[in-house]
């Protein structure tokens, strides 16, 4: 028997009238790319991304088209985040830092029709140029650069939208925005989030165990805008009506407390990278940054070490410890210590919030070990499996990839975990061979397979190495064929023309035989134990 | 398009899981009948919450049968508000307080198949027991009265359930509680919860502009298990590891300080009386309890005072005032401070947090007044319109109401209320006749009908007004047909054949004559002002 309720989809449009109606005063702050400081207010987004809304539709905007960005995080971005969708458009959010080609093959793959473009990344654009068929490329002005032939300019194509939008009916298990993962070995992956699990995210993301944002919140989103919506917070804080603070291209720390101290920041989220640097800027600059109150930080995309954890507490700078991953949209865990742990003392909370933390509400999680599920013993480990209403179950237009799900329905993660007996997730290491560099992936498999497409390269072997800066840097170390020469140099060359410069490796060495197991596999971990240590030039 | 993300049903089984896998350690305490505590934990909960539903499923529960329940707060009641959902089954509670004839009347219209009982409120049961036809009767044992025959221990029910029971497929959809709602004219009226419904709730009350609950709280329904599911509480604090202090049915000022003080209770949500009784026993016992902490209060139902919102404030003891109904499961709106608004001053807060709050994401409301949606300016008022995705969208096989919903598919509440231009929602009066007696609905035109059908009557009006512990208590106002004679006893034992005692006018009052609408209707409103300063017998 079904229950008499209403049926009402939960979709991105009535978060943006909530915000048009009800906290329309409340301020969006955006770091231009100048440095200067950008001023509008929710009403200002309400009114301007229905006006997108309106301006695509009169486009032709079909529904589920694609409309690509490639934006920092501002004020902009997020009248791109909810007017493409509220039109019936899916927001494509590019990763301005990919290679050239890689960024071609998700566009294409992609099919994105229009580009909403910071002018300050036109010379992104125009890297993609030649390999890409965009219907049309929207500018947005930020006073830098001049609008190039064949482009528009963003806010005259705003300016065309007069009169009023209505919202299309909108189904909430479509598309509402798309990103690409690269991680992984092979092409990269969309994940297409449904409004759904858009809308059950950010419901997550306000509870009191989670990122708990309210309207009495100032939030600043320090994951960029490209990488999983943000991590929701956009569309989260517009939810609920917290100022939100965006801080444009610049995630240097002094920038970041700057911004934090000025517009008074009660929660901020990113990679553990960005608050190894805010700690280290603080250390250094005793007294230069007056924040009397808590700040709340949601870190994740890698581990968070204690030290860290226990540095910023000295500031008051309260870490909790996320995990997640674009396929899980992404928060999936929070590492808070539970009441009834609380009575444990210090340095036993360090070590629970040192974990990845216990799974959201309907979000699930298991250890697959060789012989089945890994019993909660915080010992026993297997690759991670997760499943849940914000999870993806496949990528988009990516049949060969279906063995990432298993028969019954879980992602495989990748990752490998323990759980412990209190439910708290620890991951231990990666089943697939990725590297996390500042947060940003990179696939050691492609670098790997790159190098040993040289002639003189017998094999290659990539790991990611601990560094003090980007958390991880990818070390090259290789085998070289009998009798034959070759030396950094070249290899960097090589790969130069297929790979970003962040996803270089910073060393490439030479030894006379690999670790390998004793199906032939390379045994990475063993490589990783030995190279633990390795001091990088700085 | 839509999106690749899994199809996860939100139903209450995850719920239950995750309190038994996370937070099997954390305390629910019962006040028991006979004033002692029970304790027990989420992994009793969890353990027999799934016994009970593997019960049900061997006495041969098909999906959609209805299981009632007369009980009150405690844990064997939060066991049946999951076992018996998760097992496809439908938690229907029944109002204790209701007259035989009409308790007889809903159990028979729910078609209700079993019920769950407290040994204490066998009476309840003996009152209605030649009315209605139950197939199984379980008696829960608190020691106070022996089981009769045709009635079965509630313990050896369970016990006669071992093995592992498995979730059947669940649609999120399907009904998963009951409740009927007598407030307005004409026979009661059931609303279905589906568990989408009910989990959308919880993550909203989660979240931190709302209850705010967590796994740090120690939370206390004080409204009763069977109005709206106690207000969705034993649902959150379950799905947050909340630790719950249910009260039974002792809801006197005392017990309830005994309680918050002794359970260190964080979180209480109950209806004005309760917290009026509340702040009297503080004032007049000073120093008896010692609560250092801050008490969070949520309080709905009928309008909080600004009396009590101030007096309460001086104990730490923090309301926050919200709106709901049955039909919106009911959470609707909470009147927190808006962050653009917290400059005002005290006074000015004081007034905000007085009116009935803002909408709850995705809770959408609106005033029709007699040309349309009236204008959000504090001032225009007409009915209150409400949707969203845990509002009710008709009721249960009762097509003779669906008046009650608008052609574009907005629930009428019945209440007249203004919006002004913050989005603050305030009820100004009730278009139906509704009398609040301290949480509980009356309708005025069924006393009125019934007084009216005795020969001496020519109308009768019916009236809430304002009670210092109830709130709201009603009146009766007379006019005697010419010629005849009657008095308020006869009228009163006329009366109480019908009615339950808490339902029955306070006082009966004789006029020569009552005021009418041009059209000849009652003018309720004046009559109300007329009697606002009416002095109770106490």
């Amino acid at each position: 028997m079904l229950g008499t309720m209403m049926n009402f989809p939960l979709t991105l449009a009535p978060i943006l009238e909530r915000a048009g109606k009800l906290f329309s005063k409340v301020e969006v702050v955006s770091r231009l790319p100048g440095l200067g400081l950008g001023r509008c207010k929710y009403g200002d987004i309400y009114r301007r991304a229905r006006q997108l809304a309106h301006a695509l539709q009169l486009a032709g905007l079909k529904p589920g088209d694609r409309v690509a960005t490639l934006m920092w995080n501002h004020a902009q971005h997020v009248e791109a985040y909810f007017g493409i969708p509220v039109a019936g458009g899916i927001l494509h959010t590019l990763n301005l830092r990919l290679h050239a080609n890689e960024l071609a093959y998700i566009v294409t793959h992609a099919r994105d029709r229009y580009l909403i473009v910071d002018d300050v990344l036109l010379p992104v654009y125009e890297s993609i140029r030649s390999q890409v068929d965009f219907e049309r490329v929207l500018v947005v002005p930020h006073g830098h650069v001049s609008v190039p032939n064949n482009c528009e300019n963003y806010e005259d194509f705003l300016a065309g939208a007069i009169g009023d939008f209505i919202y299309p009916d909108l189904d909430e298990n479509q598309a509402a925005t798309m990103c690409f993962t690269s991680g992984t070995t092979g092409k990269p992956k969309g994940v297409l989030y449904s409004h759904r699990a858009l809308v059950l995210h950010s419901l997550n993301e306000c509870a009191a165990d989670s990122f708990c944002l309210s309207q009495n919140d100032v939030a600043l989103p320090g994951s960029s805008m490209f990488h999983a919506n943000a991590w929701g917070i956009p569309f989260t804080a517009t939810m609920v009506g917290a100022k939100m603070v965006l801080p444009g291209p610049h995630l240097d720390p002094e920038s970041l407390l700057d911004l934090i101290e000025g517009e008074s920041v009660t929660f901020a989220a990113g990679v553990p990278t960005l608050w190894l640097g805010v700690l280290a800027a603080l250390e250094n600059h005793p007294g230069r940054w007056n924040i009397s109150w808590t700040v709340r930080i949601g870190a994740g995309g890698s581990a968070v070490p204690e030290s860290l954890l226990r540095g910023l507490d000295r500031f008051g700078f309260h870490i909790t410890h996320l995990w997640g991953m674009t396929e899980t949209a992404p928060l999936a865990s929070t590492g808070f210590v539970k009441s009834t742990l609380a009575q444990c003392g210090e340095d036993h909370q360090y070590k629970i919030r040192g974990k990845q933390g216990i799974p959201s509400p309907f979000v699930e999680l298991r250890v697959m070990g060789p012989s089945g599920e890994a019993p909660w013993d915080g010992v026993s480990y297997g690759e991670l499996e997760v499943r849940g209403p914000w999870v993806a179950a496949s990528y988009f237009e990516s049949p060969e990839t279906c063995d990432r799900w298993t028969d019954d329905g879980w992602f495989k993660t990748g990752d490998i975990a323990t759980i412990d007996s209190e439910g708290y997730l620890k991951i231990v290491d990666r089943s697939k061979d990725l590297i996390k560099s500042g947060g940003e992936w990179i696939s050691s498999v492609d670098i790997e397979n790159a190098l040993m497409a040289h002639p003189a390269v017998r094999e290659a072997a990539v790991i990611g190495v601990p560094h003090p800066k980007w958390q991880e840097r990818p070390l090259a170390i290789m085998v070289r064929k009998e009798g034959m020469e070759v030396q950094a140099d070249e290899l960097r060359a090589l790969l130069a023309a297929q790979f970003a410069k962040w996803q270089m490796p910073d060393a490439f060495l030479f030894t006379n035989e690999l670790p390998h197991t004793s199906v032939g596999k390379l045994l990475k971990l063993e490589l990783r134990q030995q190279y633990a240590n390795w001091k990088w030039d700085q």
